[in-house]
């Protein structure tokens, strides 16, 4: 059953698992990471073998069978497909960002121009996880930012294959190739690239903690845009609620992994006590029920303020995944909204909606990183460039000071590089003076 | 002596370094920063005797030593951090991003909220590498983004102070607070907070790679700009250059650091000739000429091509840190530029006006890292958070396709939350259906 808290009666910090440590992965994942390094190809076979029972004849799934994939989906689900798929284009295209450029009346100008990161690994997990919606999520913001190439990895069944749902998002959401790769082997083979799996820029996308500490060790020979924990959601309700409805919202996420948390924060005990009544009838009625429940008992808590602003504060504190604001009149309260993923506003908002169909996106920080950390978006897969033109007169100007600032920190080569192309002669006088005092300074 | 070569001669890869590993140091951080959450300021204090020599009486700098430290700066220094400061802040003003907010005619509405982080950690180096400027590049574009505190880290000296210039840059930049502490045993304060320091949502700017260790390993609990490497300058010059300015430019970089990488790429013989007996005889007259010299020995290049187009791609195959275009008409060669940090561009644009005065930053990307990641800005202190409110007609028409895509990912909660707050009987039935399938699978 889910505890009612009082706020204020636990430290806020205990309430979202912030660390998952599994003790044992971090070496593991280096010895793979190696190996793939040095086998490439060979390594990846053996990886299928052992981490997926798979005995792959090719590691890529070429365009025919990506194409008897999508052929074999039911149309009811292309359409829902395609509808997801749309919204999510119309929602990030907002996302794109222009460069800017700053010109002076002489002549100098300078800016910064934005371009997309060439060659993006997308990770969609595998087996009980396999989520079409996570293709779409991670393919549609790299496709708008312009990137030349999608390389997907996702793990093969036990039959050596790919769900056809997995494929049928990734034909739709433009992805360029696919391999049957999972876990860390396939992070390895993204980051260093193999005869078969081009090297990429960037690696994006949930999965195990496996796939999580390997993003962790090749993050700096590439870029990666998170380490997803398990899912969070936070519900901010008030008296005016069905229990029914929010006891839903908060099995929605609990359903997903016995470390999801679910919380509901309420000025109300009356909702709090139907909310804790109502998890418990419709846990039972769940197919991944045991998940759910585990989750629930372990992680989840209902928490009574004595106001919402003080439970929208909890929310700052916590800064969760997934916030709901459950309440008539919701966009004051966003207004008080600093840390958080992705907010579901209002009594016909529930967390699934974005999930699948809204349009933002559903890769989001978790255990607390959403005080420093963003949803996924097309900011994800471009990388700006500064760039400064100066005339010849601009430069003169400044020269001096250039050089004034450079001594300052000791490095003469620096002051040397703004002074020379006014004056030879002066840095050549300035070098000798220095000559003669270092000689000086010896003798 | 700077090597000359035909290009192609070389792969590209073995240009640049891309890797420092340092034998034993992912293990002593490790040990520091699990020191300092044990033992908080007790720690720094004796960190700050073990490596910088200090016995300190205080961690923190008072506003009062700021204030004097400031005082005693000279006039002529401080108008120049003045008007670096301007042009720092002009360029990155123009960085700020807003939301935005997509209404549609149902009522619906989704969209997406820029917010500051709130607090942020800023190293800056101590010691031979104690630069005002790194001061000012990091904290303008913090300021501007909005957070609320920024915290600044930078060693003391064994006298027990930091230089005044970094004081007086700090000052104007507007830090919040300033402790003497650098290293791993500064970022493990930032990261995890003590009775003294604050603890932060993020850490940015550069350091030794003792610092660039700590900001690795403590990624995650927070976020972090970037790993700092050896700084890299990468000069494109045509046959109309002096050599000896660009020799002074290519040395500019090399004075930093024994690992800093100079390389020029011409397609002029005569310049290249040119350009490395110039570096012979400017090494002789530096201060720091035997940093420079092992600097340019070991990984100075001189890359003779056919034409200029192909120097471009080499230089975005490399993705360099600064990326200087000396011609008289630059700009078609921008365009073509996609991996670089910042470019310069024309003959009157050294590497060292972006240093210090011409407005954008001067923490980029090192180690090729140009492919993926931007120079830091007010993007590294901001977060953004979607948010979307739905309409109960505007669910209730997406209800069945959420449901639906929910159940093709066997997540009946999902797809339950979404229908439950039109049809609780229905919801109820589906369940109760589910519950006698089960049954009679069990039976």
């Amino acid at each position: 059953m889910m505890n009612i808290i009082r706020f204020g009666d636990v430290p806020l910090a205990s309430l979202l698992i912030r660390t998952v440590e599994k003790s044992g992965v971090t070496e593991a994942v280096r010895d793979i990471i190696a190996d793939v390094r040095a086998r490439g190809d060979e390594a990846l076979y053996e990886y299928a073998a052992k981490f997926d029972g798979a005995s792959l004849s090719a590691l890529e799934v070429t365009p025919a069978e990506l194409q008897a994939a999508y052929d074999r989906t039911d149309e009811a689900f292309l359409a829902v497909l395609e509808e997801a798929a749309a919204n999510i284009r119309a929602f990030h295209s907002r996302e794109k960002r222009e460069g800017f450029r700053i010109e002076r009346p002489d002549g100098t100008y300078m800016g910064m121009k934005v371009t997309p990161i060439e060659n993006v690994g997308l990770c969609v997990p595998g087996h009980t996880a396999a989520y079409p919606s996570t293709v779409l999520m991670t393919a549609i913001p790299a496709k708008l930012a312009g990137c030349r190439q999608l390389v997907m990895i996702s793990p093969p069944g036990p039959d050596g294959t790919q769900p056809d749902a997995i494929l049928a998002a990734a034909k739709i959401a433009g992805v360029d190739r696919v391999f049957r790769l999972g876990g860390a082997h396939g992070v390895a083979a993204l980051a260093y690239g193999t005869a078969s799996v081009p090297r990429v820029d960037k690696i994006v996308g949930p999965g195990s903690a496996w796939v999580a500490e390997a993003k962790r060790q090749v993050f700096g020979r590439v870029d990666i845009d998170m380490i997803a924990g398990p899912s969070e959601i936070l519900v901010v309700a008030d008296d005016t609620n069905d229990p029914a409805v929010v006891a839903a919202d908060l099995l929605s996420q609990a359903e997903h992994d016995v470390l999801a948390t679910a919380i509901l924060i309420t000025d109300s005990m009356a909702l709090a006590e139907g909310v804790q009544a109502e998890v418990e009838r419709q846990l039972s009625l769940l197919p991944r029920e045991a998940i759910a429940r585990a989750s629930v008992e372990n992680n989840g808590r209902i928490i009574v303020t004595d106001d919402l602003p003080a439970a929208i504060e909890a929310a700052n504190a916590l800064a969760p995944e997934h916030l709901e604001i459950c309440v008539d009149d919701p966009a004051p309260y966003l207004d008080l909204v600093r840390n958080a993923g992705s907010v579901f506003l209002g009594k016909y908002c529930p967390e699934a909606l974005g999930d699948y169909l809204a349009g933002p996106n559903h890769t989001l920080p978790t255990a607390g990183a959403a005080r420093f950390s963003s949803p996924l978006g097309v900011d994800d897969f471009i990388k700006t460039t500064q760039y400064t033109c100066f005339t010849r007169e601009a430069l003169e100007s400044v020269s001096g000071d250039i050089a004034l600032f450079a001594r300052r920190e000791h490095l003469e080569a620096h002051a040397r590089s703004a002074l020379v192309r006014f004056d030879r002669d002066a840095v050549a006088r300035e070098a000798a003076a220095q000559e003669s005092v270092k000689r000086e300074a010896v003798t």
